[in-house]
């Protein structure tokens, strides 16, 4: 059966060429982030567990995770949790086939632990966290659906995925900032800072703004000089990095809630504002290309955690930025691109209801001369929808 | 001093006019939806007893509530939950002012209780939810900015809000139906049918299918004749509905995940699916305008549940969409309007960063011949910004 | 088969002719206290759901309530609580049985939040507490055992009951007055006075000192003079109680921890010092009888919230004190009884594996001349043991 | 001031001339036991960081741990815990005292999990279970009253220890049984046998029987054979065992409860019954002597997990035992003592209010002529009661 992709030709001032645009990146130590990741963290272990066990992966759908804050108490050189931030782990996931059994609340309090250690560099996860889990038996009538290994998953709803390219100037600012800033190679210069950073950039015209609040580590700063060196740092550190990415004028403000005079600054025990009072939960961070972009089509999907075999919602928002990224790279001419794919529930995933392409076109390139290539490159990679789901569970890709 | 309100044209291909349009809204009783009611509900009451007993709304936000799904035991002709519905409040909210204090979680408890009982007919609240509070105490410095009740309040954050008009026939379609069948007189006529409704609404072209699922009450429903009879009924009347909204030509389908064959159908015993194993949240439903539009720009800020006084992510929500519709309905030439509202944390409130209007113009329509006009509207607007805190402390305004 | 009943006669200084004696009584208000009359009542309205649905208990063991202190914000003439008291049900209860479904956690809620708005007249169970269920499924093996309702039901486990009769002075003191303390009449005229009143007796020679606590509602107390006018009335009070119930000199303490100079004294919102911080659970307070009396034996055993079928630690340790009373009131030259039943894991409950009476007797009176009639009644209250199960469910029995 | 001892002569049947006795020792591994284990161990490690923090033991009691059974499936051969333990944690810490921060709920649930890791040598406590905490703020005021270290700490409450000596040759059966079921040596001949250990004891006349119940570690049994092997093998260590402690006759019954016919019998994943349903909570199981003997006076009071350094609910408890042992070995003529301890809320507690002492006494032994040397004992117990205080910190002294 040949796929229903539609290609067209839309007419919409790109987005680099419009006055106003505005992204934001919450990092990998935001609460929304932590929920969205522990969430991923889940779906990739049960999905490992069930494959070990019974060679495919099983019903489940753990993209459900709701971080309440707790409370700290720091001062320069110093800081304790005083109350754990409570983590409640819940969605679905099967735990009984046949006669052998999953022990899923094992699995995801250890995927959930490990992914905290592993992200928060100075969280003492055993009694910085309370980790409840409210994990409910996934329908039996599902598991049907999944055991038939070597078929094509039918869609489990009608949703869909969108993705664009390529990224903008700001977008790739302020993914980029965030990612070096919460890299191994910059946290060893800059152990004070924690993993809990928000990269918000607005443009005017050809002005960007960076605004960046960095937790600091309350441990590792003595003193409220120390605070304003290292704030001076990575400034200059973001500074550096910007003018690798764009030729525009970038002023970055870092930190700005602070107060010098009064000593009242951005200093956590552990890296999160979690540990404050600050609330997370699964699917109010970023989307899947790791941005929030109100300048551009999005998902209100929660990806993190859905299983990757047949939630739609999960697996089109994951094809949908690569295919057009594979389009901006490969196909002459084309200076935006927008891709959704509409899923219906019960038809295999490589057969979506509609795949979209709508392409914003540089003067002088015909539609007609192109559209045959983007068609080839959607049809292609609907046929290897389920590398998307290998992938996944390798850990080679994300979801926020 | 004069606010920054950007007016440009955009070239954009209208909705309307693009080929593929999709469209979603979760129900009032889909658990998303519950979350954010609930969250809602918390904060308005918070605000009337913070009123009463000060004068001024004290400093809250109480947007992450977490329902997770319970266990039902449903058959036709009865049905009963087996394993509660577990609803999660938490963040935060001043409990004590001066020497006075606020029964915070008695009031948040009240509310959330009050809510559901009213959103959903056929619940038990008392025995099929368990109610949990883990709202913590706010942040006493934030007292402040709201004590000084006369001045304009500062934006709590760098945040954003978007808005748009007019709706199209689907995004309009996609409402009024889920509003026709959640209505007392509907029900009425049809008590079989639970609040857990989500339309889902796909045009392709100049035909439009909409997807609907009705979550069905189980002990009004004797038998699967009398099922099948009210799902035709319904079917019918949404078709009626569909006819007085679009000249399109509309597909209805409703509950097809139903096999009529093995009796499997959507029954419930309370009318939401939360009773079965689905979980909501906070911020992953409805945008404010009540709507899920790929189409178009989205915010992804979870307004319900923000406090409406200084939290930029719920005033510029509610605002934003109500500028666009003022502009479509006054404004001569205008096929369609994008509003978006850019807040820097600690101006006032009525002095965003910047409010940036995208203009769809009808052949004909110059921007120099309408620009006052908006400009005027937005900075009434704007002027008259707490206005929105009123209206939804009111009740007047609701956020999804 | 004739029932395994030992008669002994045994020295012993009777409880009255020794030098020190220590009684305890804590109030129907007592966290402890609270927490088992809430597992009692999760008992009873399952027996009574159960009878009806299936015309036999089926089983349940509801003995696990845990009551975590809240927070309370009090001063003279007003009261909050600011922290909900969160009360966790555990235990467990048949909720399926056949393709019959029983509301096993609506049944627990409703039944704990209605003993609580009974008890306690001053509290707000839908605001001051936050009820949770984690009861889980019983075993269904343990189906079978319930459902033969015809035949006399089998000991669940090997256990013993004891009791003793009759009260010494102390005893009696210290439950009358509480009892009469929690009376209607007496809130009407106290309505100062909450319900966790503590009563504790010690008698040293013929002198006894009741050390008596009673929470005070701090709405209905406006100040320090109207506190002190009420605690005199209640002493007053107490010792024309005392001046019925015993000819030996009482002194009377009350609320010995307040300090009036610093108006330090026991407010309460709700009438119960959960509501403060103090925690409560099954078991931990008073015996069947009502009373803690280290000068007795007693059975560590919680009898709250075991099913009153099967369970011979509920069942014996309601039946013994019964025993005992009957023989010291029917039978003559009897000054102490006590009486121990020891079941037998599945032998039937009215064949305990023994059935043991101590009796001390008067000077004159020699052992074989009650022995028979003694036999008798420990016979006769057997062979009517399913008496006692009936009497629970009609609520005419407390083991508090 | 002189202490008020009372040394009195008792006529009384003792316990070992009686015809009937009963004992039970709930083993480490009951949830009982779990309970009040992990409640000492939390107030134990909160006394050290206290001591090591401000040189002084601060206020707390953390007697609540309420353990919440889950679901477990086992086989022959292989266990997995599906549904984790529930443990929560409640009662009361001082957090902050001046300045300085003490982070009790990292330190009780670090002391919980070590506490099962150490006792349950087949438990994966991560994945097992789930750790909650809801202990809170202890009273402001009562941190007074520990700071002034020197002095003698005032008792908390009004209250009474009790103890007894010598055991009963059925007393001593249950405590050492148990003890030798769960040692290292023993585990290492028997890693099939789990922790959650029961004896109960029946004496009647001279005949005692032993009915055990042994959680065994179902991955370490492959078949009904090897059960039943390790059942014999069992049964004849404790026959032996019990040959050591008494010449009475002794019959041993093992798990009576299993049926080989239907290979039902005692397994578990974890060699603790709260896997499979079974709940605890703190001051059910054993007294501070380790038993529970319905023959003897016992106190209600729950020990475990009170602060040992004004809390006479702990400290009498703990000390009156090791007075009447101390009674029982070093004077001769004492068949039998009880001793009672009796608090005053305020008093130092040094100074009871009374310690009575109750002496059977063997024939030819006066009163007179043992008194002083009783009282003698009495007063140095009592004059070096902050020994107690630090054995248990030390970890010398069990409470259960």
């Amino acid at each position: 059966m040949s796929r229903k992709i539609y290609v067209e030709q839309v007419t919409r001032t790109p987005v680099e060429e419009q006055q106003i645009e505005l992204v934001e990146r919450k990092g990998v130590g935001h609460p929304d982030s932590l929920a969205d990741g522990m969430a991923d963290a889940i779906s990739r272990e049960l999905c490992r567990a069930y494959m070990k066990e019974f060679g495919v992966v099983l019903h489940h759908n753990t993209d459900q995770v709701e971080v309440v804050g707790g409370k700290a108490e720091v001062d320069f050189g110093r800081g304790e949790v005083v109350k754990p931030i409570y983590v409640l782990l819940s969605g679905r996931a099967t735990m009984i086939a046949g006669d052998r059994v999953v022990p899923v609340h094992r699995i995801a309090m250890k995927a959930a632990r490990d992914y905290l250690s592993r992200t928060l560099r100075n969280i003492n996860v055993e009694g910085d966290v309370i980790l409840d889990s409210r994990i409910g038996q996934g329908s039996t009538d599902l598991i049907d659906v999944f055991t038939r290994s070597k078929e094509m998953p039918l869609a489990n709803d009608t949703s869909f995925g969108v993705g664009f390219a390529p990224l903008s100037d700001v977008e790739r600012l302020c993914y980029t900032v965030e990612r070096e800033l919460n890299s191994d190679a910059f946290k060893e210069r800059y152990p004070e800072s924690g993993e809990d950073i928000k990269v918000m950039g607005l443009r005017e015209g050809d002005r960007i703004v960076l605004t960046i609040s960095v937790a600091m580590i309350a441990r590792k700063v003595p003193d409220i000089d120390h605070y304003i060196s290292v704030v001076d740092d990575i400034k200059e550190e973001v500074e550096r990095i910007a003018s690798g990415i764009t030729e525009r004028e970038v002023e970055v403000n870092l930190n700005t809630g602070d107060d010098y005079e009064r000593k009242a600054v951005y200093l956590t025990a552990t890296g999160t504002s979690a540990e404050m009072g600050d609330d997370g939960s699964v699917g109010r961070g970023n989307r899947v290309n790791g941005l929030i972009t109100p300048n551009r089509h999005m998902s209100m999907e929660a990806a993190a955690g859905k299983n990757p075999v047949n939630h739609v919602g999960k697996i089109y928002n994951l094809l949908a930025p690569r295919i057009a990224q594979q389009v901006a790279e490969e196909v002459a001419g084309v200076k935006e691109v927008y891709v959704r794919l509409l899923s219906q529930i019960g038809r295999p995933i490589d057969q979506p209801r509609a795949a979209s392409v709508q392409l914003i076109l540089e003067e002088g390139t015909s539609l007609s001369s192109i559209q045959q290539d983007v068609h080839s490159i959607v049809d292609e990679n609907l046929a290897n929808i389920r590398r998307i789901t290998e992938l996944f569970i390798k850990g080679e890709l994300t979801t926020f």
